[in-house]
Parts: structure tokens; C-alpha cells; sequence
């Protein structure tokens, strides 16, 4: 997906935020806003969402002495998530569609997200989303499950891009459920290389006992999303060998939505650009096929009245 | 007031937004946010917002050919509070606290503002605030009626600065309201010289029928709000003599905050900024007398938390 004009307002809310969260002075906060500023002319909006967002991580980077300054956030994300662990289960096992929950809950807990909405309440929004009357959500959403479970039998090699500390427990809740189903896949489970905002690391997704049931790999980077330039080559071999790539949120979204090869993308709208790119509203959980041929937003894609208006 | 760095992502949204209304094409949008994040590195925090703000109206009007682009959402913001001209002088007539009544109206007409949420209802909006239970609002703000209404009697020559078109007939109702209740009064209204967003000109003073009740006057200037520094020296002259000033909607309050002499700011809080600056909550309305010695507002800005961290 290329960047909306829409995107450079928030990139500056994410960088102040951003730099509030690092500790940066008043001053290195202007100063951040300044130089982040000075970028925005040379940017070609041809580039991901994740791609600009980067320049601004970057800058985050230079002034915190702290060389991951989410650490506490993710530590704290990864005990509140741990602490579900039994009622996710529990809601999978009861389930007469194990699978299908599973694949909710796992969309579900895509809400633990600081990039977007730093002050987020994760308790509350969690026990709402596992209320349920969320079940239903989907329904008004996209929701390509029967491609999912299709994909899924078929698959060999399954790659499964991770999102966010303490989001890995929901990804685990979901993994066990594969590997239970089918317990021959391999399966691998992808996380960032160096910190960026608060998206696992390898030790949340050894915190979350992701280890366990998957293989747990780095894509080589801190970007926050994936983008395929920059990811390590031994990333991209897993990539190219796997059947099935199962990527989760809005900048796994971002950075390969264009991807031609086939990849079941998982996460909760939580913008405006989004919620006009995929015609879902804000807090709408998505399971989206990119290869599927009557693809909502496909033809959305091109109906696009208003965030459609690109530079 | 002075500018926080949480202005700026909305100074870019508010540039992106009025670069759509003037009817740019996405290259010039682009241009426009290119430019205005030229610029940001030059500013000083020290200006008020709508010195700042003025740079990216100046740059709308430089990609559009049209010199007034709001003329139709005025006209139309005209018509529609015409239409509600009847039921808010009623309001009043029918209240036991006439002049009460006229200074919340006045408020609440300040939601008329296409700078701040161009797609706003008004209609809609209008209703919820003609309700009866907004009775109560200003019971939770900043609501300094007893030193308004003392300053009004004391007063001979009243300024009253103008917000937006539309607009002008709320205020038309508390301003007959005051003739009515002090006819030997001498009353000025100031509106905009040129266009800018949809700020009140002499034009829609007239289509609002403030010119019967009031002398209508220029400040002489395009800001949008009243930078003094800017007003013309027959504006700057009505300023000096008046005994009363009334000024409306945030831009004047941010403009004017840090005035020396007595003001009676009336607004809606539109803004998380503003809403930290008066500690009161988006969608409030404030009377705010600024030499009140113990103005919640004067403790609030010494006070603030997470706003207060300006660079």
C-alpha cells in the first residue's frame, strides 16, 4: 500500500507521542517535529505508510539514549496477555469452531497497539473484544475464513508475521490451535530484528511461549512493518519456501498489500486511511485474502472516493 | 496563547483538509503539505496558533484561484442559522434569564466552524445544543456570567470580535439582547477584512442583520483570529476605547489570551490543546473573563500536565 496524504498528519502525532514516550526533552520533541518536518519534502508518497514511519523511528532513535524505550510497555503487554492465556483457551476449546475463534481471538488482540493510540486501555478493550457479541463483528467486515481454512489444509510451510508484544499470547492461542489441527506444518513465526515502538522482539515471543509451538525467526529489521528490501536474506528464504503467509496488523498490512504472492492478513482497522482502504470501519476486525479474486478491496481499491484523491 | 507542538500534526490536517475545499488537485495538495512542513522548522512556538495557521491559508490561497473559496459554505451557514433566528429569540424572550440565555447561545453558536471539523452537521449539531439539558454544561467549565454581566453594565463602548459567518446570528441574538437591555450602549462587531476559512465578513454581518443592532467594523486583517499586531489603526483605535471586549470562538481566544487588558472570551472547547489550556472538555462552552484573579484557567495553565510540556 502507498502512503495517503492523510498518513502525514499522524506520522507527526506518532513521532510527538513517539518522542514524549522516549523521554525527550521539550526540546529534542521540537527538535524531532523540526527535523522529521525537513524530511517530508524529499518523501515520495510512493513509499509504504511503514516506510516514512520508519524516518521518524530513526530520528526517536538519535535523541533516547535508551535503545528500546518500549521495553516496559512490552513487558507489561506480555503479563497482561499471559494472564488471558487461560480464558483464551478455555473460549478456543469450547468453541464448535475452535479454528474460527482461534482466528478471532488472534485478530483480536491486534488492539495492543502503542503506534496508533499510545494511551490505550488494553484490559478494557480486551474484555470487550472477548464479550460476545463480537462475534459478530466480522460479518459486517471482510472476512475471507473459508480461503483461510482451505489455505491452511493445503499449506506445508506456514510464515506467520508477528505484530506486537503481548499480541504474540493471542498469535499462540491461534498457532496451537494449527498445530493441533494439524500438527505435521512447519511453522514459522516471524519477528523483528531490533526494537521499534513496541513490536516483538524474540524474547516477546519466547515471553508468550510462541517457542513452543513454533520457529521462531527475525526478519532482520526495525521497521515497523515488513518491508522485504530490508529484511535479511535468511528471512526471505523463509518467505519465498512458505505456502501460507499469515501476517498480522495494520503494517505487515501496509508494507506487502501489494504483494503479488498469495498472504491471509489479519488485523483490526484502527485508522481513518485504513478504514478507506479496506471500506471497514475503525475497530473492525479483518481477515482479508489479497489474492482472492472478488476481493472487497479490490474493487474498493478503485471506488475510493474520498482518501482515493492521492498525490 | 502560544503554540504547542500538539498544534502542529493539526496545522497539516487542517492544511490537507482546506487544501480539498479550495478544490486543489492531489499534486497541490501535496505541494501545500510540502511547503507548510518547509516552514515548520522556521516557526517559533512563541506565535499563536492562528499566526501559524495563517501561513497555510496563505498557501491556499496561493494554489487557488478562487479568492473565496468558504463563500458558499458561508452563505449556506448564513441561511441555516437564519432559518433558526425565530427559535432562538423566543429561547431567549421565553427565558427568566434573557441575557443568560443570549450568552449561551452565542456560545454554542461557535460550533459553526469548518476550520476545526469540516464536515460538521450543523444542523444536527445545532439541535443537540438547542436542547435543554446543555442548560447545564457551562456548570462543569469556566463560566464567569457574574463578572460578564457586572462588565455590561459598567461599560459604554462594547467590541465585539466576530468568529465565523453563520455564526453572526447567534451572536445578532445576544447583541439585541444587550441593546435591549442597555440602549445607550455603543456597540462595535468586528469581522475580517478579507477571506479566510469561513470567518465572518462586513457581508455576512449584513446577511445576519448585525448591522441593525451594531456599528460593523474590519479588524483590517486575513488572520484567522485577531493578531493585533496586524489589525488595522482604525480597528486598533476601537480596540483602546472600548471598555467591553467580547471576543469569539478559539482563534481570538488564541490569539488573545495573553492580553493585558479585560477580555470575555467566549468559545466552544473544539481542540484536546484547548481543552488543556482551560482544563475543560471538548465540547464545553466557556465564558472566560482572562483578568478574573482566580480564573480556574491562570491555575490550570501552570498546572497542566501532559500540554504544559511546550518546547
Amino acid at each position: 500500500m502507498k502512503t495517503y496524504l492523510d498518513c502525514i498528519p499522524c506520522f507527526f502525532r506518532q513521532a510527538l507521542e513517539g518522542s514524549r514516550i522516549v523521554g525527550a526533552t521539550p526540546k529534542q520533541q521540537k527538535r524531532i517535529v523540526d527535523e522529521f518536518a525537513r524530511q517530508i519534502p524529499r518523501i515520495s508518497l510512493e513509499a509504504s505508510p511503514p516506510e516514512i514511519a520508519r524516518i521518524g523511528y530513526k530520528l526517536l532513535r538519535n535523541v533516547s539514549a535508551n535503545r528500546d524505550p518500549y521495553y516496559a510497555i512490552k513487558q507489561k503487554s506480555n503479563r497482561i496477555a499471559l494472564r488471558l492465556l487461560g480464558r483464551l483457551k478455555h473460549k478456543v476449546n469450547s468453541s464448535k469452531e475452535s479454528l474460527l475463534t482461534a482466528v478471532e481471538l488472534a485478530i483480536a488482540g491486534n488492539i495492543i497497539d502503542f503506534g496508533v493510540k499510545n494511551s490505550l486501555n488494553i484490559k478494557a478493550e480486551l474484555k470487550k473484544i472477548l464479550a460476545e457479541e463480537n462475534r459478530v463483528i466480522h460479518k459486517r467486515s471482510i472476512f475471507h475464513y473459508g480461503e483461510f481454512r482451505q489455505s491452511l489444509r493445503k499449506a506445508d510451510n506456514i510464515l506467520y508475521l508477528a505484530d506486537n508484544a503481548g499480541e504474540a499470547v493471542f498469535d499462540r492461542v491461534l498457532i496451537e490451535e494449527i498445530k493441533k489441527k494439524y500438527p505435521d506444518k512447519n511453522l514459522y513465526y516471524a519477528v523483528k530484528e531490533k526494537p521499534v515502538i513496541n513490536d516483538a522482539l524474540l524474547e516477546d515471543a519466547k515471553a508468550c511461549g510462541i517457542d513452543k509451538a513454533a520457529r521462531v525467526i527475525s526478519n532482520g529489521t526495525d521497521a515497523p512493518g515488513t518491508i522485504l528490501a530490508l529484511c535479511s536474506k535468511e528471512f526471505k528464504q523463509v518467505y519465498k519456501i512458505a505456502d501460507m503467509v499469515i501476517s498480522k496488523g495494520q503494517g505487515n498490512f501496509e508494507s506487502l498489500s501489494n504483494e503479488k504472492r498469495p498472504i491471509f492478513f489479519l488485523f483490526m482497522v484502527k485508522c481513518p486511511v485504513i478504514a478507506g482502504e479496506t471500506g471497514c470501519k475503525i475497530g473492525s476486525i479483518v481477515l482479508f485474502h489479497n489474492l482472492k479474486q472478488n476481493g472487497a478491496l479490490r474493487e474498493k481499491n478503485i471506488q475510493m472516493a474520498f482518501y482515493g484523491k492521492r498525490a
